[in-house]
């Protein structure tokens, strides 16, 4: 059966996906039997294209540059495409509110509702509502995806619900944010902190407005979704304490580094014996610490589990092509 | 549907996971709907139990603890239990000659005929007749499962396998013996080498024959298993280099400590376009490596893949109740 697929959203996200498909079709086909269309795609900025037969990929990718879609038109706005196209699964990947998880939550619903399931990197649907997605998603029988909400590809969320199946998971805690740990590893090696953010807006890492990084906001989210997703709780964003990294100094970084230790924005969520709590704060962990090693953008994830110990998985936690890929594990899935 | 387990070795594995199955079986039962009875026991020091209906867990672990089996004899060896009983999967669990790979190859090939699937954590059949075990599995129609053959429960296979479907992976490197990464770790502190390696076997890591871990030969059966099992490839355990840590020196230690680095027992394997290396060998690590962070008898394994980079796991790599859980995966995954 070949898998139709619409894309909400065609940004960093859906055109990694999409190049990942279109180089790995045979690929995935002779290793995974898994066959594939495109058949609908939304951006906001590039209008609806729809096709039950399938788009053509480096098309959609050549339009995405050129500023506007030209196969198959369709005055659909998103909502309208994700109810009336003729698909088996959503990837919503459009830009969210994180304060409301909009538009991004209506487009789930639009899409469960229709029978359809979701695979989504965005982290609005998951920290604002997992609990009423994950009841719709069982409702309509459709499954809703989310591994990319967390680390992007590095498979932390498969790796818990999966293959950590049967050890009872006590804790996570980790470095969820690439863009902090950027800074944070660019002021060790004398960079002020202003400078250090200007470089990671000039890489792409952090956006015009830096709060949500920077704030923690970002971090809390997926502490929210660890919470919710792998621990089975039922946390709210306001549950989770939340402080950023940008009262930590040069001089503060300096400090620890003298004392055998580093600066990290941790995100931490625990239940022990029922007692749950859940933060995002800097902590000075020491160098011998496993987490202190973890530089630059790349973010690692322990979990405490009662058979295994402690796990650690450490890689990227942002990037188009990483990103994307999350999104194929989930259609993999599928 | 109840799964019917005939275990195969009663030792530190075999009781870990009659431990975590008579704990968790309700825990099983409720989330996972696995519910199972272990119908057959075989040992060498203990004899053979076996009961269609299921054997008194707690008895086997006092009869274990004891000597010898009480409950529903069988004058049964291990390989006629296995054809004989009635059991829908085989957990093999004996000690194995890593020269020969038996007895446990003949185990798993008499599992295999008599129609039953097989979990193992024995290194030998995977590593030395992966090919010949995956082709006679599937012309019976039954699986062969191996997580706890590297890094015991740590989900290193399934990790590559299912979380990391679609993704090429490209090269395997980690600390894959926790003995000699203890021992090294320990002669950092200041120890010698004899007596850093009597501390491993007074702590149970190290056998009374230590060669298997010191020379690298384990570290060398696991290459070979993350070759064939995850890359795709047909290597034997000649195929594959193998230098021990018995020539590294206390002053060699502190040699590479004042360069900023540090000895590892390296395992890799790496597929460059076609051209294949696979070694063990100690190797000097900078203190700024991933690597270089883990410390005692932890494992880590870091993947090399095109689409999401370098992905890191680290945990344990022994122990009762962590290989136990390896068994446990693989039974769920069935």
């Amino acid at each position: 059966m070949k898998h139709k697929i619409a894309l909400v959203g065609f940004g960093t996200v859906g055109q990694g996906l999409c190049e990942i498909l279109d180089k790995k079709r045979e690929y995935l086909l002779s290793r995974y039997s898994y066959d594939f269309d495109i058949v609908a795609v939304s951006d906001v900025r590039f209008g609806t294209s729809y096709h039950i037969e399938g788009l053509h990929i480096p098309t959609l990718l050549k339009d995405a540059h050129n500023g506007s879609f030209t196969q198959h038109l369709q005055t659909w706005d998103a909502e309208a495409m994700i109810r009336e196209a003729e698909a088996s699964v959503v990837c919503e990947l459009a830009f969210t509110d994180l304060q409301t998880g909009q538009p991004a939550i209506s487009h789930c619903i639009a899409a469960m509702e229709t029978g359809k399931h979701v695979v989504t990197s965005n982290k609005g649907p998951a920290a604002l509502a997992y609990a009423e997605m994950k009841a719709l998603a069982d409702k309509k029988n459709v499954q809703f995806l989310i591994e990319g909400t967390v680390m992007s590809g590095t498979p932390v969320l498969n790796l818990a619900q999966s293959t950590l199946a049967g050890a009872t998971i006590s804790a996570a805690k980790g470095i969820l944010n690439g863009t902090t740990n950027y800074i944070l590893s660019q002021m060790e090696e004398g960079m002020s902190y202003a400078d250090a953010l200007a470089m990671a807006q000039d890489l792409g890492y952090a956006e015009a407005d830096p709060a949500g990084d920077v704030e923690g906001y970002d971090a809390r989210a997926k502490v929210t979704i660890l919470a919710n997703v792998v621990m089975g709780m039922n946390l709210k964003l306001s549950d989770v304490k939340c402080k950023g990294i940008t009262e930590i100094t040069t001089k503060d970084i300096q400090e620890a580094k003298s004392s055998g230790a580093r600066w990290k924005l941790i995100g931490t969520v625990k239940n022990e014996n029922g007692h749950i709590s859940a933060e995002v704060s800097p902590e000075m962990v020491p160098m011998t610490h496993p987490l202190a090693g973890i530089m630059g953008a790349t973010n690692a994830l322990t979990f405490s589990t009662d058979l295994m110990g402690d796990i650690t998985i450490v890689g990227a936690g942002a990037g188009k092509i990483e990103t994307g890929f999350s999104i194929l594990t989930d259609l993999l899935t599928l």
